[in-house]
């Protein structure tokens, strides 16, 4: 069998598959609303039933939340690979309705998109087009068409579509774990990106860890007279100004101790990859609200400081008198929001206790430090040695006639570090739709034509990755 | 006559003196109650009364505010110095009743103060009991005993007790300016301070200048995604972070250009002064709830840092997220309120035209920075070469038999940099009422024998400044 007759079927199914999607994004399946558990569930069972009739067997696996549907496909034998297919089903609420140009929930297809563009193929107009009920669905879609056309898959299959992913993912893990030799495999795939720039989906390769705390310093019993004590009393808030302005130095490098260890060098092969995007920063600035990429890092590339430099921002400061006009007082306190994003094998724990001693050590005689530790998350930085991310760039080039763009993520994924850590496997992390799909806003989009190349591409992955099709 | 006869009819009189001026504690003149207009003018003309019942030539005059009593008496002829009384009958409200242990416009005299302590001659507690009705009715009780002893002044004087002191004075420099040849003087008389540190009251001969600024850095356009932009896009709060950071040396001193121009190094007598106080740093930093004096510049005594050096204060911080738990975004802006305590002949325009320009030169690329100037006023400093200083010295000394205190005032007194600006005339601040007082809390006290020994000596320094009593 060849896996031409699997895309010719694929694409004589694609009304077929695009009415089951529709009928997915009927189900309003919005996690964070306790009154939509039973949608939640719907959806899970919906998967369960699609992943078995295509010949998956499949269950609803429970959780301390919303249940997730896991499905499995073993036969292809030892010597084939293993892949983790990752979804979710949940999405974002729709609201505000007022702004939505169709029903979020009827999983309508339009010939133009919500910018008024005529959509060669059509748009699917629907809360979870993209986000992630079409982009998982394209993955599984290209499952179906080899088990329909060779009733076997070049690989072993293991399904995990999660119904939490919008509220933090907050029972996977632990699902993951105890199920750990159940869903062992050797690489994790994602569909749950956008295409970068236009076009050829992309393979993302990395996410950016975190730490976040709230440091206060805290001086006199309460706010007082700034003449009567100006000048004797140290002041929280010019302390604090100066402990942060201290946190980087004048090159734009952070200076808490050993912050850079583990932070890898981009290699030349990043570099290249990143050049034959062609995204040039004025088209980026501007979706930032700012004309250029003045901050970070003194000559470093402005995708480099994007995606693969560590950072330490303030996300917020307060203290003292914050209304109109003046008040002269010296504030009781000061407090700043303090996150840093990580890269490579930086570690979430000692970036945080940096921060701290950093504080502690330099907090003026006469205030006192606190730093409260609010979050933190392991970065991720694929492998990309592993077999199954030359496949995903050989199967794109098959489907679009392009070479794959590879990109760094610069936000959190604690999902991808979570699978290495406990599964001890790479994730091919992918997206079929479009960077303007409006994912969580109003009139979230997803194109039909690309939702069906993400099927091709999912076939041909199977495919390259099972020794295949080359 | 001698000025031992003034004094004993102030003793005798003492019980009178006390009854009128409880008269005056029952007016609720509160100026910033518009309901209490009515007795703000009723106390104006009480005053008026008071001061045509002992000889002056006296009126209430009209400004666009609360009206203020002005009194004269000019028989001591053209060689004799003309002083300038000054005071409020303006208090501050009384709320929070229910901290009263008396009714507050009630006038009582009591046998303990408000902390239980029991007082010989008994201590008035009552709004305005110190400030500022009870010290001006002693200024002019003591003009009152020479008038009704003597027959005449030693003194030419002039009296102005405005009626918007605790609401800014905001038609006091407008009311001097427009009569100023009429209230033309060699010195200005104010006892509107307290002694210092306990017993014999101080003369107060500074007070700080001021400039005061809302800074706001603006980045994007909006909070932006902090892991999709950390790194690229310049954050405002750590930008100002680090511009604040930048006001001042690593020893405490102002960075800005020109700061310290026009600031006068303090001298061997003024430190000896300081030194006579006997006031230790540890008394003082209890009351402003810290455990010492640490900030401000290094190496400098702490009460030369608290009245007679320039300061720069951060207070008050936003910016972005100051909710609990974390939230991971690059603020759109972030604002500091600044404020600088001037000193000597320090222009605040001069001063705010540089912090303006500080921030304007190093606000980064990416960032606006503006500037609005909230408020300033001069600082003061007096020429005490004047005779009214030696004339306050020694009737002070001769009242209590113990060195008047010289201190500095660490606060904003435009008020005295103004009668210097129109009138040419220098100030004579003192205190009779005791640090407890009170002042604009509740249970406002001053002991009897206190306002007794303030009218002794208002009595003495007429009589010093007029050649006398030597």
């Amino acid at each position: 069998m060849s896996i031409e007759t699997t895309i010719a079927y694929l694409r004589e199914h694609a009304g077929e598959n695009l009415g089951r999607l529709r009928e997915l994004l009927r189900v309003p399946s919005v996690s964070t609303d306790p009154g939509r558990a039973a949608d939640c569930r719907r959806a899970a069972e919906f998967l369960v039933d699609y992943m078995r009739g295509m010949g998956l067997s499949a269950e609803v696996a429970e959780t301390a939340g919303h249940p997730s549907a896991v499905g499995r496909w073993e036969q292809a034998g030892p010597d084939a690979p293993t892949i983790l297919l990752y979804g979710h089903y949940d999405v974002q609420p729709a609201e505000p309705l007022e702004l939505w140009q169709v029903d979020p929930f009827a999983g309508e297809v339009r010939d133009i998109d919500a910018e008024g563009r005529r959509v060669p193929g059509g748009v699917l107009i629907a809360r979870g087009a993209a986000d992630n009920k079409g982009q998982h669905m394209a993955m599984l879609a290209g499952v179906e068409a080899h088990l329909a056309t060779a009733g076997r898959l070049p690989v072993n299959l293991k399904a995990v579509i999660e119904g939490e992913e919008e509220i933090g993912s907050r029972h996977l893990p632990a699902m993951i774990e105890a199920r750990k030799a159940d869903l062992a495999c050797d690489a994790v795939l994602l569909a749950d990106s956008y295409t970068h720039p236009a076009g050829a989906p992309a393979i993302c390769y990395s996410a950016r860890g975190l730490t976040y705390a709230t440091i206060t310093l805290s001086g006199p019993s309460q706010d007082i007279h700034s003449g009567v004590y100006g000048g004797v009393v140290t002041n929280p808030a010019n302390a604090l100004a100066r402990l942060l302005a201290g946190l980087h130095d004048a090159r734009g490098r952070v200076t808490l101790a050993g912050f850079y260890d583990g932070v890898p060098e981009v290699t030349a092969q990043q570099m290249a990859e990143i050049e034959a995007l062609g995204i040039t920063e004025s088209d980026l600035a501007g979706e930032a609200g700012v004309e250029r990429f003045a901050g970070g890092e003194q000559g470093v590339h402005f995708l480099v400081r994007r995606w693969f430099r560590p950072t330490c921002d303030v996300n917020g400061l307060s203290g003292g008198y914050q209304g109109p006009g003046s008040k002269t007082i010296i504030p009781a306190s000061a407090m700043a929001k303090v996150s840093c994003r990580l890269v490579g094998a930086q570690d979430p724990a000692r970036v945080s206790a940096a921060l701290e001693a950093y504080m502690q050590a330099n907090c003026p005689v006469g205030l006192k430090a606190t730093v409260a530790h609010e979050a933190g998350a392991r970065p991720y930085l694929a492998d990309r040695s592993q077999p199954a991310f030359g496949a995903m760039a050989d199967a794109i080039h098959a489907v679009t006639g392009r070479d794959a763009s590879w990109i760094g993520g610069g936000g959190t994924l604690p999902i991808l570090a979570e699978f290495k850590r406990i599964l001890g496997a790479e994730s091919v992390f992918i997206g079929v739709a479009r960077a303007d799909s409006h994912l969580h806003g109003p009139n979230e989009q997803c194109n039909v034509a690309d939702l069906q190349a993400g099927a091709e591409v999912s076939a041909r992955f199977w495919e390259r990755l099972g020794g295949g099709g080359k």
